[in-house]
């Protein structure tokens, strides 16, 4: 190994002073010692950008070179690493990103909207300089499964990637099984604790959720990156009946991204969906993320651990700093960009699978008679069926739960237009896809 | 990225021709363009080594230049890499992993008693050449654990290692909860299925589990492998009605390997604990392993997956190979070997936790009394307890278990000692500490 105080120091440029930029540097000062030895060179802080000089953030960086505007800080001459912390797929994120690439510094970013939508003409440009795009803090937080797929699990065709990535949406989820409350009501407390911005629409809506499966379809199937192709639904009309109701059958509703690869070609969905209650992700509670990776060769594994925070957002960028220090430049896709194929998109339509189905019938006689028989009518078999008594607030309205046999997607849709345009139905009616059973 | 088509190409020896060993072999031919995609050279097969040649594996090595002698081969100087997947801490396997090195080869080995007992000395020997010395394969399979803790993890003081390191153990508790039938019975199933050996000796008395377990634990807390400082207990003794007992409390018996470091020191212990049913390590089933990191930026971080097995440990050989064939030379432990400090042990009977305690109690009146007044006197205070009616063939006898306060070990081991000539106690009590709940 070097001795690191022969070796040249990695000088590092930090853009972005939020709570993980100020926690990135404080592990560069608290743990110098052990960084030096376990990447054979000293880490240094070489420069710093943010919007304000003056605020208060818990770190001293009165002796490091101070930039007003980061893209500056990206073309300096003294620096070999730049991390982006600004966040955001267009603007300063994106320029300072590309400066400092071409410029042949390596970069790494906690940034997953803007390796979502530009990630493959960036890593094009790493691989040109010959640099890292790393970017492991942009995908779990903490859990290193960015990693595992570049380097971990890299001999396996990997057939599926099925992930808890948001943890705004699982702890709102969670908090609704667990109080029985509805979801604006537990979306206002998350946002009163921190757990939600206060425009929770990326969180909940599932465009959070998608950029972080979209890079996971990119690394697992060695195609370009594709955000545009995932279908995206958020947890807005999930209703704390819905998810006791689902519990009753053996269920947990999740935010799940799933990216499959099927012979039509690459499904690529986020959306809440029902999984049984025996199978890793369904156990995976609070703000924590979890991924499970199916591969050929190896099997299922599953990363579970905190998706967010100052802690384990800084964790995953050291990790990226330390494997540049030590001289490994991974690939950014496995493969070289030129080798990615374009991400074939398989039809939503023909997705098989089970389905769940809420919706609220009208109080009367026959009401029920008439619904199953437009459902029977569309050619959806029903394995399992809950209805309960009228809830309080809406006594001519009963809420129903079906459960379904396999059934293709195109078939439940034109089955779900029947319904909303049925007289005995009130409202639109929820449809959930059923995720992770053993087929 | 380079040209694999112009880099030199890597050039492999495989020592030991098992299951393993073929399904390395195999993933060379199969995926052999993606591989030299993803290193940016090719992966080549230039030597092999087995006892037996003519003996029909599956695959096609006809080609390829045989050694009667693996330590022949470790000296071959046209080869880059050793793959040693011979087994065992000395003898043939130690020889060709010193002799490779020696000649400044780069190894990968899935031995983890080679690694458990000899890895400081290995690691050494790798530094000094400036070689690697990989052995994800070595502990739980396809679960990129090593690389998780080398690099994924490295910006993180780790407080705990906590982890279900021998799938065979695994598989005989799941089989023995799911179906209520006992040791003995259940294990002669698994060996006739093939997920124990004809001597299960080293996987249910826990020895194998202590191999990974001192391992994570050097990796972890950054000091000297110390095997001969595991506690080691199998899961022999627990019966099936422990394990009823056990999910009344709502906990499941797991065999864990524990490395915690204390003020003391190091605990590294390897026994059958409770676990509380809600944590993820509860939910492992079958053959699966999983290993749960403390860090004090990331959080807890689990990872799960096969912990063996032709193609999850080929998985892991492969990722291996990938990282040489990169040229990412990884310290064998994070840090130089000679910054690691002896691992200091910590003193078991200042452990506190909470304690199962299962026994056989004399059917006579009175006889509860004396028993928990017996407990009461050497300070054990208990949460709570279940007491059973006699069970068939041991009419005399009545099944009783105890979950304490929390309690040191010390204090513990001196109660058991006092139970164990109580004239109410039938045979000797089975203590299990209770591990994985919040403090």
């Amino acid at each position: 190994m070097n001795d690191p105080l022969k070796a040249e120091p990695l000088k590092i440029g930090v853009a972005g002073l939020g709570t993980v930029g100020a926690g990135v540097i404080k592990i560069l000062k608290e743990r110098a010692g052990f960084l030096a030895d376990a990447s054979g060179r000293t880490l240094v802080l070489g420069g710093v950008s943010a919007r304000d000089r003056a605020k208060d953030r818990g770190i001293d960086i009165r002796d490091v070179r101070w930039f007003d505007d980061a893209r500056e800080m990206a073309k300096a001459d003294d620096l070999d690493v730049i991390v982006e912390l600004i966040g955001g797929s267009e603007g300063v994120a994106r320029e300072v990103v590309e400066l400092a690439l071409a410029h042949g510094k390596h970069v790494v970013t906690a940034n997953k909207a803007l390796i979502a939508h530009h990630g493959l003409a960036l890593g094009r440009l790493a691989e040109e300089k010959g640099v890292s795009l790393n970017y492991e803090a942009a995908v779990a937080g903490g859990i290193p499964i960015i990693k595992a797929l570049r380097e971990g699990l890299a001999a396996n065709e990997i057939t599926s990637v099925v992930g808890i990535l948001n943890g705004t949406c699982n702890y709102i989820l969670t908090e609704m099984e667990k109080t029985g409350r509805d979801f604006t009501e537990v979306l206002a407390d998350a946002q009163a604790l921190g757990y939600a911005e206060a425009d929770p629409s990326f969180d909940v809506g599932g465009i959070d959720a998608a950029h972080k499966l979209a890079i996971l379809a990119s690394l697992a199937f060695g195609v370009q990156i594709d955000f545009g192709g995932v279908h995206i639904e958020g947890i807005e009309r999930v209703t704390a009946t819905d998810i006791s109701f689902a519990r009753e059958f053996g269920y947990r509703i999740k935010l799940l991204g799933v990216a499959r690869k099927t012979e039509a070609g690459i499904e690529q969905r986020v959306h809440p969906a029902l999984v049984p209650d025996t199978v890793p992700l369904a156990n995976v509670m609070g703000v924590f993320n979890a991924v499970a990776v199916e591969g050929d060769r190896v099997g299922q594994v599953v990363l579970e651990g905190r998706g967010a925070g100052e802690g384990p957002t800084a964790s995953a960028v050291l990790s990226d700093l330390i494997d540049i220090a030590r001289g490994f430049i991974v690939p950014p896709f496995i493969v070289p960009t030129a080798r990615l194929a374009p991400s074939r998109e398989s039809p939503a339509d023909t997705h098989l699978g089970r389905y769940f189905l809420s919706l609220a019938a009208a109080d009367r006689a026959g009401s029920m008679a008439a619904i199953t028989r437009a459902l029977a009518d569309e050619g959806v078999s029903i394995e399992r069926m809950i209805q309960r008594g009228a809830e309080k607030g809406a006594t001519d309205r009963l809420p129903v739960v079906f459960i379904t046999h396999e059934t293709q997607e195109g078939t439940m849709q034109r089955a779900l237009a029947q319904l909303m345009q049925h007289q005995d139905v009130a409202g639109t009616p929820l449809m959930l896809r059923v995720e992770g059973e053993t087929r």
